[in-house]
């Protein structure tokens, strides 16, 4: 089902010098699958974190914050599927702490260097003692390039492996980025969590790399809705080895923008990988919001669209019905909206403007652009200077049989 | 499919002194079916009235509040199904003023006396000629007891009528209390708008009664969602005649009270109609917030539970995933929400306590409330002392089918 996902084959997929990747098959949930995955990263690398802002944190989020906020040097990460270690209490938090003093014995480093991720079932006891054994055989596989059976193993309800590789030139030498993600925001809430993990051999300050590692999420993964669900264990990692001997430490060094460019663009495609493989997804939309006042009205107008349910009904349709877009900008929450000044494109198509359709505006041809599986829709609001894009997917038949049939 | 809707036999359906009512067959949109309404309000009787919020207004939405500005008492009321009259521009505005300027020269009132509402199709002109024509059959009919007639006239997609209808001792006087509603928020925006109007033939002086209206509307129309979508076209009317001899002019009045209670009461009930027949429902859901720390987050936290798809997929599956409430709960938006003091019951079963599952919790005991077609979600935050209520119903497949394949 998943919509226009580019997997890419093994050969284009890149070691990043400083990250080895172990799998295990852990048996934490299910038999015969590699639900657990560790990375070790060279001393010196640099890690920053952003996180999900639900209020019900899942405890691997609560040690990862602790853990960053340590810095002693993140030199380890824990990734476990089929459980979430989520509304667990205490007893939740030791069992993540025990993940990382496990780890962290196996690798002679120290238990708050490692960072812990679950996914996977909410309000469930994280099986430690399970996971605990299968960290030696995750530790035993530990190899260069392995990203593509990472991106395997923390899957849980995905139907395909996300993950984006690429090489480019920065000054005078190369670097790699590679990154791999899983789920979509909480549209497999029980199988929760939105997980992004990107990894470059650029050397980056710390404290540099916590800015961008904010800045970028904020236009990719804090730009994606399935269905306005924030899952409690959502958290997105960028890794900067410095193995390439690349090192961008301000962001007045002429290869910072360069550098940002490449990683918001590899962390936005793995991003929108996410939409494209959501539950049911049969289309791709772009809602681009252009002449706001601000990035928060830009962004209450777009998300208002991309989640209202009635406009993903129609798109999965094709159904090019203004009434249900116009009317999400309606009640989106800007309380002094000129409707008069707003302009709405589907695709290249000018569908309405002055508050009404535009007079020559063809069904016809809204409905050509409804056809296709990846759709733009652009609002001008005709307020300002401000532009801001989220994107979504259509809902279909298949997201209600997945979401009511699930956990049976 | 709606869920316990009760429809009372007519001979339980009581007139309101004061207020007649005509219905025509107007081919508004379709041939064959009442799709035109007319109430005559005798003279000196109070209306208020209580419009979207939606910054599309709809013509007639914009046209009501301006009639209602000018304060010279209002005489009547006209509504047509099949066109909404949205998304129309000048245009629109016009054919809503002239609406009213049709009825007026036959009722021998003001266009200014005269409360249009329109509710069907967005981005179409409303046909004005056929609803003009078909007004002197709508008054040729006026009586005293058509509310059935009218609850059937103004439907659009809704597949029953919602009426109710009470007496009730005043002093020493009997009042009547008769209303109807239709639509479900924005539950098919094609065919937009939750319109509801209440009359009673008690008197209230025309600034309490808006005092009363806007109360009343807070906690019954606007304690609904189906879907989220806030319609370009809901209105909320009520008319107190004052035929009974009963007057209420200050709310310190010893009749305010029992007044306000009943009137409170037929509303909800009006309301709650609205969401048992909503499209795909088969579960009615009560998402009841305690222990807040003020009424907003009481209803950030009671809509983000009863808006989130996920949560409602569920209660389609019949499927007590505790997880998928309490995440909603957590991404609420109240930033300083200590999860370990909440409460959650399904029901009569505490199913949640310190942010995990209740220790005594069986999953037998959350299943058997949830094979309910009645569920209350009690969520208890806390924080304070404020309770608020919200009523929504469950996301199915019919829910998807019917506003995907709409509007064919």
């Amino acid at each position: 089902m998943a919509v226009n996902l580019y997997i890419p084959p093994e050969s284009n997929i890149f070691a990043v010098a400083g990250v080895e990747i172990g799998t295990a098959e852990a048996g934490i949930r299910k038999a015969k699958r590699r639900d657990l995955t560790v990375f070790r990263l060279a001393q010196g690398s640099s890690v920053a974190g952003v996180f999900t802002l639900n209020r019900f944190r899942a405890a691997p989020v609560q040690v990862c914050e602790a853990h960053l906020a340590e810095g002693r040097g993140i030199r380890a990460l824990v990734v476990n599927t089929g459980n979430a270690n989520a509304g667990t209490g205490e007893t939740g938090l030791q069992a993540a702490r025990d993940t990382c003093a496990a780890l962290a014995g196996l690798l002679g480093i120290e238990p708050s260097q490692v960072l812990p991720f679950s996914t996977g079932v909410i309000l469930e006891p994280l099986p430690l003692d399970r996971l605990v054994a299968g960290l030696p055989q995750a530790v035993d596989g530990l190899g260069d390039n392995n990203w593509f059976a990472a991106a395997h193993s923390i899957m849980t309800t995905d139907t395909q492996p996300k993950i984006v590789s690429q090489r480019l030139a920065l000054g005078d030498k190369t670097i790699t980025i590679t990154g791999i993600s899983k789920g979509a925001g909480m549209i497999r809430p029980n199988m929760a969590t939105m997980l992004g993990y990107l990894a470059t051999d650029a050397g980056v300050a710390p404290a540099l790399l916590e800015e961008m590692a904010r800045s970028i999420a904020d236009r990719s993964f804090n730009r994606i809705t399935v269905d306005g669900d924030t899952s409690t264990n959502d958290s997105f990692i960028i890794i900067a080895t410095g193995k390439s001997g690349v090192r961008v430490d301000s962001a007045s060094d002429p290869l910072y923008a360069p550098l940002y460019a490449a990683l918001a663009g590899a962390a936005t495609d793995l991003a929108q990988k996410i939409v494209r493989d959501a539950e049911g997804a049969t289309k791709f939309m772009t809602i681009q919001v252009e002449e706001a006042g601000s990035s928060e009205e830009a962004l209450k107008v777009a998300y208002a669209v991309a989640q209202s349910p009635l406009v993903k009904t129609a798109f999965f349709a094709s159904d090019p019905n203004l009434g249900r877009i116009l009317c999400a900008i309606g009640y989106a929450g800007i309380a002094d909206l000129d409707v008069g000044g707003i302009k709405l494109w589907l695709g290249d198509v000018l569908v309405a403007s002055e508050g009404q359709r535009h007079p020559g505006y063809q069904e016809a041809d809204g409905q050509r652009v409804m056809k296709e599986p990846e759709i733009t829709v652009r609002i001008a609001l005709g307020r300002g200077d401000v532009s801001d894009t989220v994107y979504t997917c259509d809902f279909s038949h298949e997201y209600v049989s997945i979401n009511a049939d699930y956990r049976s």
